[in-house]
C-alpha cells in the first residue's frame, strides 16, 4: 500500500456513508483505479487483458477482493482480510461464481456505468453474473465514486506535488535535451529518460508535436521528422509516482519564434492566468472554462475542453467545459489547459496543474514563463 | 499507420470472409488494440478514460470510424475514408447516436464479449445503443477476431523481432546495470532507461523481484529494498515498438547463487527447451504446456499457465495451460513461461518469445544461458 491504512479506511467509510444514503448494499468495482483507491493494491499486471479483478465495497466492513490467485500474495499485503481467489485463466469462467456468492445477499448494487466509466470484465461474464444473482437492481455508482475521488486527501496531494515537481524538473532541462536537427522521436525519448532520472516511476503518457506556428494535433505519436529552426516544440506528459499522474505540457521555440507563435503563447498564458484567478471553491467548472474562453474567444478550439480533473488517472472528472456544472471544492486537483488555433491546421496548448484551495489555488506544476521560451 | 495500407486491407478482407460465414453484418470494436488492428490508428490518448472510440468493420468496404473530433486529424492519416466525429466530451452522450446511425442497417452485430475481452464504453451507453437500434442480435465476435489476430503477418513479426532484440540488448547490459546494495526500484529504473536507449518506444510493463532463492511474486511494483549478495534478481519486461510488445524475463544472481536457485533455473531452462521442442504447427497449446509441465512436474506452480500469445497486447490468446486446445499454426507468436516454487513462498519464472514455424520455432528473444548467470 502506498498510504497508511487510515487513508483506505477513511475512503471506505466515506463511500459507505454515501452508499447508505443511496441505498446501495454494495458497490462492485472492476477497474485498476477504482480497485486501488479502496484497497491500495497497485500492480502493472492490469496491462494483461486476460484476467479480471474485482473489489466489492460492502455497506459495512472492509472491502472484499475477488481476484485471480496470482494476485493473492500482493493483495495480502494490503489492509484487506477477505480475499477470495480462483486459479486464472480458468476453463469455466473468470470469477463469476465467486462474485455471485459474495454479492448473494445484495438487492441493490452500485456499479460505475455512466460517463467516463468502463466495465473491465467480459460482457458475457457480466450477463452471467446478473443471471446468477437473480433479481438484483444495478444502479450507476459513478457519480458517488467521482464525488469521493475528485477531492484529494493531503496524502494524495503530496504525491501529486512530487510528480508534478519531477515533471517541472525534467522540463527545466529542455535546453540540454532538445535541439534543431533532432528527430522528434529522439526528443521524446530523451525527455522520457529525463523524467525517469528525475524520479518518475513511469511515463505512461507522452504526446506532443512540432511545427512553425504550432502543431497539427496533440494525440499523435512522434514522427522521425527533425526539429527545424523556428519550430514550436510541445511535449505533454503524464508521468507517474505511486500510480498518481502529473499532466501538463510545455512549449519551446527552437532557435527563434514567429510572431504568431509568440502571440498565441502569450494569449494562452494569459488564459491560464484567468483560469487560476477564477478557480476558487464554490465556483463551477464552467466558470473556470468561461474565464479562459474569454481570453481565447477570437480563436477556435477543437479540443473541446480547457482542463479536467487529475489523480490516479491521467484525466478524471470534472471537465472544464461550457456545460459542466460541477462545483469546485477545496482539495480538487485539476489541469488548466486552454488551447487555440494559431493558423489553420496548427494549434497550441498550454497546461498547468493546480489544487483548489481556500483562496488562490496552489500550483503543482512550476508556472510556465509568460513569454514563449526560445531554446 | 505503422504498416502499408495493404496490411490493413488484408486484415479487413480476412475478417469479412469470416463475418460472411458467421452471418455478421458488422463487427463493433471499442478497444485500443482492436481499433488499431483494422485502422492503423495509434495514439497514447487511450490513457484518458474520458472518451470512447469506435470502429465498425462492415460486411464489405473499409472500416468506419466513429470517434471524438479530437482524433479526426490523426484518423485521416490512416487508410479510412468514412470518419464520423462528435465534439467530446459532450453533454448529451458520447457518440451513441452516431453509432446507432452507422449500425442502422444491421441485424446481426459481432462484438467481443467473451474471454479476455472488455467493452471500452460506458455500460449505460451500450444499453442506450441497444435501445436505439432495436431488434438487433449481438453475438460474440471474440473467437473470430482472435483467430485472425493470433496469426501474425511477416510485417508484424518483423516488428516483434525488433522489440525482442531491443529487450535482449538491454538484458545484455545487466552486468553494468545491476549490483549489490542497489535498491530494487533503482534497478528497475536503470533497466527502463536502458530499454529506451536501446530503441524501445515505451515500457508499459516492467515487473520482477529479488530474493535468495527466488521471489515472492511476479506482479508487485519494486520496493526500495537493496539487492543482497546471493539474491536472484528477475526482471520481466513488456517494452513496445510501434505498439507491439516483447514479453520475456531474465534471472540473474547477485554475486553468488544458492544451489536451490541454480537447480530451479536449470529446471526451468530445460522446461523451456521442452516447450521449444514441442511447439510445432498442428500441436495444441495444451501439448506445449504438458511438455514443460513434465519437466517441472515435481514442483507446484500457482501462476496458472506456462505462456500465452503476444503481439499488440502484452498477453493474447492462446494460453499454454492444461485446458486450452487451440491448435498452433505457423505465424503465431507466443511466450514460453514455465514457473516453479523454489522454496515455500519463493518462485522462479523463465520466459522466451518464439514464432511458430514449419519446423523449429524461431526464437525472438535471445536464448537465455542454460545456467543461472552470476553478476
Amino acid at each position: 500500500m502506498d498510504f497508511p491504512q487510515t487513508e483506505y479506511e477513511q475512503r471506505t467509510a466515506a463511500a459507505q456513508r454515501l452508499m447508505h444514503a443511496a441505498g446501495f448494499d454494495a458497490i462492485l468495482l472492476t477497474t485498476e483505479a477504482d480497485v486501488r483507491y479502496f484497497s491500495g493494491f497497485r500492480t502493472l499486471f492490469w496491462e494483461s487483458p486476460t484476467r479480471p479483478w474485482f473489489l466489492i465495497v460492502p455497506r459495512q466492513g472492509k472491502p472484499i477482493a475477488v481476484i485471480p490467485e496470482i494476485g493473492a500474495a500482493l493483495m495480502r499485503q494490503t489492509w484487506l482480510d477477505d480475499i477470495r481467489t480462483w486459479p486464472s485463466p480458468h476453463p469455466d469462467g473468470e470469477g463469476v461464481s465467486l462474485l455471485a456468492g459474495a454479492l448473494s445477499n445484495c438487492s441493490v448494487i452500485g456499479l460505475p456505468m455512466g460517463r467516463e466509466s468502463q466495465l473491465r470484465m467480459p460482457l458475457s461474464d457480466y450477463q452471467a453474473l446478473r443471471d446468477q444473482i437473480g433479481s438484483v437492481t444495478f444502479y450507476d455508482a459513478g457519480p458517488l465514486l467521482q464525488s469521493l475521488r475528485m477531492i484529494k486527501s493531503d496524502r494524495e496531494i503530496n504525491v501529486l506535488r512530487r510528480i508534478c515537481g519531477i515533471g517541472s524538473a525534467a522540463f527545466a532541462e529542455a535546453g540540454r535535451l532538445f535541439h534543431a536537427e533532432q528527430a522528434l522521436s529522439d526528443a521524446f525519448r530523451a525527455f522520457k529518460i529525463e523524467l525517469l532520472k528525475q524520479g518518475a516511476e513511469d511515463v505512461p503518457y507522452l504526446v506532443g508535436g512540432a511545427g512553425p506556428d504550432g502543431y497539427a494535433d496533440v494525440i499523435s505519436p512522434p514522427s522521425d521528422q527533425p526539429l527545424n529552426i523556428g519550430d514550436v516544440l510541445m511535449l505533454d506528459t503524464g508521468a507517474t509516482l505511486q500510480g498518481y499522474f502529473c499532466d501538463f505540457d510545455r512549449n519551446f521555440a527552437i532557435g527563434q519564434a514567429s510572431d504568431l507563435a509568440r502571440h498565441a503563447y502569450r494569449t494562452l498564458w494569459q488564459a491560464t492566468e484567468a483560469g487560476i484567478a477564477a478557480a476558487r471553491p464554490g465556483v463551477s467548472a464552467q466558470s473556470v472554462f468561461d474565464a479562459m474562453a474569454n481570453i481565447v474567444s477570437q480563436e477556435s478550439s477543437d479540443v473541446g475542453r480547457f482542463g479536467h480533473g487529475l489523480g490516479m488517472q491521467l484525466t478524471e472528472p470534472p471537465s472544464l467545459i461550457a456545460w459542466d456544472q460541477t462545483i469546485l471544492r477545496e482539495g480538487m486537483v485539476i489541469t488548466l489547459e486552454p488551447s487555440m488555433e494559431v493558423v489553420p491546421g496548427s494549434i497550441m496548448v498550454h497546461e498547468e496543474n493546480i489544487v483548489i484551495r481556500d483562496g488562490t489555488p496552489e500550483l503543482l506544476s512550476q508556472r510556465a514563463p509568460p513569454e514563449l521560451p526560445v531554446l
